[in-house]
């Protein structure tokens, strides 16, 4: 099946009403989309193998040992009400690239793998990129096991009901020294390209922290204003000093996620817990940005007798991606620009591992992780077309 | 069984962790409720008949018809990790008002009717003061049966699910015209009484407003600044600006609800929707208080280029007392102080109706609708003496 064809069958798998797709692991279309890769793969002959984490392989095997392999894929799974092209794209890609490397009459001399990796959302379990992080060991599979969705299922559970044994999980060192080379394509996610195709230089390091704002909860008709300690308003304060510190600091910071209790219309709120996420180029400016956040959500709490704790839930340090590779694919392609992103991605775990570069295809509206994330399609062929020369150029020499 | 025995027997229905108590409509809790008060008032020989809405009486009677009745009571449903007395203080004072009544060999000339209206607090279904609602006309029955539930579950099938008759719904004319006065007892909600019992005058006028900013749902992480269109920032303007609004016209104004899709740490949301509660002295206060507050919502959602709707979800007109009751009620007991109140109750919808007044308990902190609501017990032993020589002289004179 062509590039179109592929599309055609994928995009249906898992979509909402509102145009969005909601592919979670180890749910019916997780495995609808693991059931479409295998059967794309087994229509180009190559082997499709699952790791112990619940990552698919499909190898373009050469004779002999599977060693200094060329890794490309992305993932399938999405955000809630996700975009068509974060992940995807790289897959549908890989796959159409081998196309085109057959009909280019490439005889690779070193096998070629399209990856699949399980949870890189982290949309379902909390945690992202949790398939390269298994297999790269950079999670313990302990944690791993006991991570929980919104109904208190395990990642444990839900990958055993879907028929996958959760005692194997791991780290895989045999399968990472089989491999070369990683190269990931992406759609880019911002509006930094302003050509079809560009090769990622870094990530930016990122950060999610948690505000507990607890006031005393009240009836909000006969509780006086002098009276009130109403965390609904340092909550609202520190939204706009996140804005502000990041702002100062060239940084980005969002608070998209926030639970009140009892979130009732006529109930002043107890507590008010609220998440922040943080990037920037480089530790000092996140951390900064954190900083000024932080003391603005103490000075604003203390105003309101509202107590304020702040917890560090993730951090990731920058990822700088592997030099040499990223000049390689960059002169390949004629000269692609050269440019960072604040989003993470699997190849960001894999790069402490093996060398890794990433393609970006054009974002023209700058739209991710929503329904109306889009890449055209004369872009995408142009991101199909670099990805065979750059995997042509691995593969052959 | 006396006052405390009541207590004992009925604190524990529906508490939950955190010391609150849920109490919703036709819930184990609520049948729990209901077959609590059947059994107070069989023991006391009161005859105890539901009304076609689901609103309990429990009725002393006199020989003859049963006309120019006065009716007490109050209600026992609660709001989420509602406290201890909030509608039940008026219930069991009610009971121990009668014991008192007794003791005191009284003997009434008219009966006496103890009232458990349902759904006072709309926790479940939406619309507060439903039972009483119903029962006067004041909602469409049919609209009623229609009103639903988090679930999904409508108020119709809800009650017939325990085994109560939706069909039967409606006002009950006759039932209302055998009621000569209302008094219900209920513990004040904020710090406006530093005796133990108070003569309500007044129900502040009382709304409620939705806002819908609508911005455009993106990658936390990829999305310049300047790029975003993120309904967070004018939401949280918006909460602040209500605090500033309420302030200035001595009104109160609380933002405690709040909906956020898509709600993902990483994704700066599409849509942020929020709910405002405006209550003050008068209806001119309240109006350009949410006049202020909308003028600020607009202003900062244009900011920020996202859209924002408001929506009036429902309206309350100011209630003045029956100044006639008010002052027989104050004057009988002793020069009580007189004071209105921001919070809704039952006796505001009969008082359209029927002479209607009500006592307040002496709150201690203020709080209400938490676990932490309080009254001293000695208060409420005050205000049930109170009651009883407010219904010895409406019963017997």
């Amino acid at each position: 099946m062509g590039y179109e064809e592929m599309w055609r069958d994928l995009l249906p798998i898992g979509r909402v009403s509102g145009g969005g797709h909601r592919r979670f692991s180890w749910t019916a279309a997780d495995r609808e989309c693991r059931a479409w890769f295998a059967e794309e793969a087994g229509r180009r002959g190559l082997t499709v193998e699952e790791d112990r984490n619940g990552n698919l392989f499909a190898w373009w095997d050469v004779p002999g040992e599977r060693r200094d392999a060329v890794l490309t894929g992305s993932h399938l799974d999405s955000v809630p009400d996700g975009g068509a092209f974060d992940g995807p794209l790289g897959v549908v890609s890989s796959l159409a690239a081998i196309d085109l490397l057959r009909e280019r009459g490439v005889t690779p001399v070193r096998p070629l793998g399209v990856a699949v990796f399980a949870e890189e959302e982290g949309a379902r379990f909390g945690v992202a990129c949790l398939g390269s992080r298994l297999l790269t060991g950079a999670i313990d599979p302990v944690r791993a096991r006991g991570l929980r969705d919104g109904d208190g299922v395990t990642w444990a559970d839900a990958m055993a009901a879907d028929g996958h044994d959760p005692e194997a999980l791991g780290p895989d060192p045999d399968l990472l020294a089989g491999v070369g080379c990683f190269v990931e394509l992406h759609v880019e996610q911002g509006r930094a390209l302003d050509v079809p195709v560009g090769v990622a230089s870094a990530i930016w390091p990122h950060g999610r922290w948690r505000f507990d704002f607890t006031g005393q909860g009240n009836h909000a008709g006969t509780t006086l204003l002098r009276d009130r300690h109403d965390p609904m308003l340092p909550f609202a304060q520190t939204v706009l000093a996140a804005r502000d510190a990041a702002a100062r600091h060239e940084a980005v910071a969002t608070m998209g996620k926030v639970h009140v209790t009892p979130n009732g219309v006529n109930a002043i709120p107890s507590i008010v817990r609220a998440w922040l996420d943080t990037r920037a180029p480089d530790d000092t400016a996140v951390r900064a940005t954190v900083a000024e956040i932080r003391a603005a959500a103490e000075k604003a709490a203390g105003e309101h007798g509202v107590a304020v704790a702040l917890a560090e839930e993730s951090y990731t340090q920058v990822v700088d991606f592997h030099a040499g590779l990223r000049d390689r694919l960059a002169t390949t392609l004629g000269g692609a620009p050269v440019l960072p992103t604040g989003a993470g991605h699997d190849a960001g775990i894999l790069s402490a591992h093996v060398p890794t570069a990433m393609l970006f295809v054009r974002n023209p509206t700058g739209v991710s992780h929503a329904p109306e994330e889009h890449a055209e399609t004369g872009d995408c062929l142009t991101g199909v077309e670099a990805l065979a020369t750059a995997l042509e150029d691995l593969l052959t020499s």
